[in-house]
């Protein structure tokens, strides 16, 4: 995995990549892949932000994808830190912004344990990549001015939570890969007294080529997403408003394509 | 506000400015700034990120800040509906990511009444760029599983909801623009009953030339924020993971700049 221009000094920087489409990365995230000597990537990355790299980068594919991973984590922290101890610039290209739902924890702690120096750059997550591509903002004053990111990924062996004593009047959630538990959802829902035309908006595969969104309401979320055969990576809004609750702004009607 | 360069249909676009550095925009934003004929931004977008825009664009400061605002809202939402309407391409350059605490909403409501298409660009909110910058990743796998970013701004009259009942176990917390509430905020974690060696990290003006960061504790979070005189805009980072609270991991000092 040695590329032919290592620098002096190894290091390791966590690339955000963004939620798919390649103008969606910023410029920051585009210089260091420029820069790097090698190139860790997930599976959901575009090929054309991969594309932007340093051509002479070696770029592995490792494969990581939310339950199952082509690379155990602690391989893809092994790499990396061998790369860089070898001089090299290891990008680490992630899907999303690394600090969220990215396991960056984990590479940082690898990192520094090896004492290699460790950048980490934001990237756009899915929700607010999606919400923007609906036009539905994630906050709105005076209705919901909390905005919680949860996953309904656990760890092998654990139960997920749930959404009892976590979606509180005030919040919009934005659920990350949960396309597997909507039973689960539905009943958590109706657990908090929602009514069953509560509304709930799914996008998956937000800012890529098979980008779809459901409009949905609580007593309809399982049936209709079977119906329209939507899986993981999507994420799930959820408004919980101060007051009665009130339909999402209807999405993308008024919005316009690029 | 009649620029030179009017398409022939008039739009709006909402663009996410980021935190603050330039090379955190994103290309899409940069590409709708270059096509803008007029630009309406706010007070804490970077010039650098302004001299992006089109040098025929007419650059409009609509001033407003959280708590304090050149302009009413409803003023900006004439201002710029008025534009669209005489055809022009209208960038509302906004400070992160306009759908999160960025009054998207009360914009695309204002211009969907006047029948103008709407785009948002999505961009990367402060709590992302902080963590980033600080090596702190926003969710540990394990340990906090949700984050939820909530602000301290309300309207004017309300009263602040404060902590209780949001902050539950597993989740890191964000808090924007509350450093004119602190002791609430302690007096808040208290009543939850985290122990007064509780760490808290409050990252003040992320990815600007004034960005500093502050790392204390429940105990000293009032005195130590005083002593360093951080006021808004800072993000205040809690994490309230499952088990024993844990330490931050220690900013930084890892984290080489770019």
């Amino acid at each position: 995995m040695l590329a032919p221009a290592a620098s002096a000094t190894g290091r390791i920087t966590l690339v955000g990549a963004g939620p798919g489409s390649a103008d969606l990365l910023t410029f920051r995230a585009a210089d260091r892949l420029r820069h790097a000597d090698a190139v860790y990537y997930d599976r959901l990355v575009d090929p054309a932000v991969l594309a932007l790299a340093n051509p002479r980068a070696t770029c592995i594919f490792a494969g990581k994808e939310v339950g199952a991973h082509a690379w155990p984590q602690e391989r893809i922290n092994r790499a990396i830190c061998a790369d860089a101890l070898a001089g090299l610039h290891v990008v680490r290209l992630k899907s999303g912004d690394p600090g969220i739902f990215g396991r960056a924890a984990e590479e940082i702690a690898a990192a520094r344990a090896c004492g290699i120096p460790v950048e980490v750059v934001p990237g756009i997550t899915a929700a607010s990549a999606a919400a923007a591509s609906l036009c539905a903002p994630l906050t709105e004053r005076g209705r919901t001015e909390r905005l919680t990111l949860a996953t309904a990924t656990c760890r092998p062996g654990e139960t997920w939570g749930g959404l009892a004593g976590v979606l509180v009047p005030g919040t919009t959630m934005a659920l990350y890969m949960a396309m597997h538990r909507l039973p689960q959802v539905q009943a958590d829902l109706r657990a908090l007294g929602l009514p069953e035309d509560h509304p709930v908006l799914i996008a998956a595969h937000a800012e890529t080529p098979r980008a779809c969104h459901l409009a949905t309401t609580l007593g309809g979320l399982v049936a209709d997403a079977a119906r329209a055969r939507i899986g993981n990576p999507a994420v799930i809004f959820i408004r919980h408003p101060h007051g009665a609750p009130a339909a999402h702004p209807a999405p993308s009607a008024a919005c316009v394509p690029a």
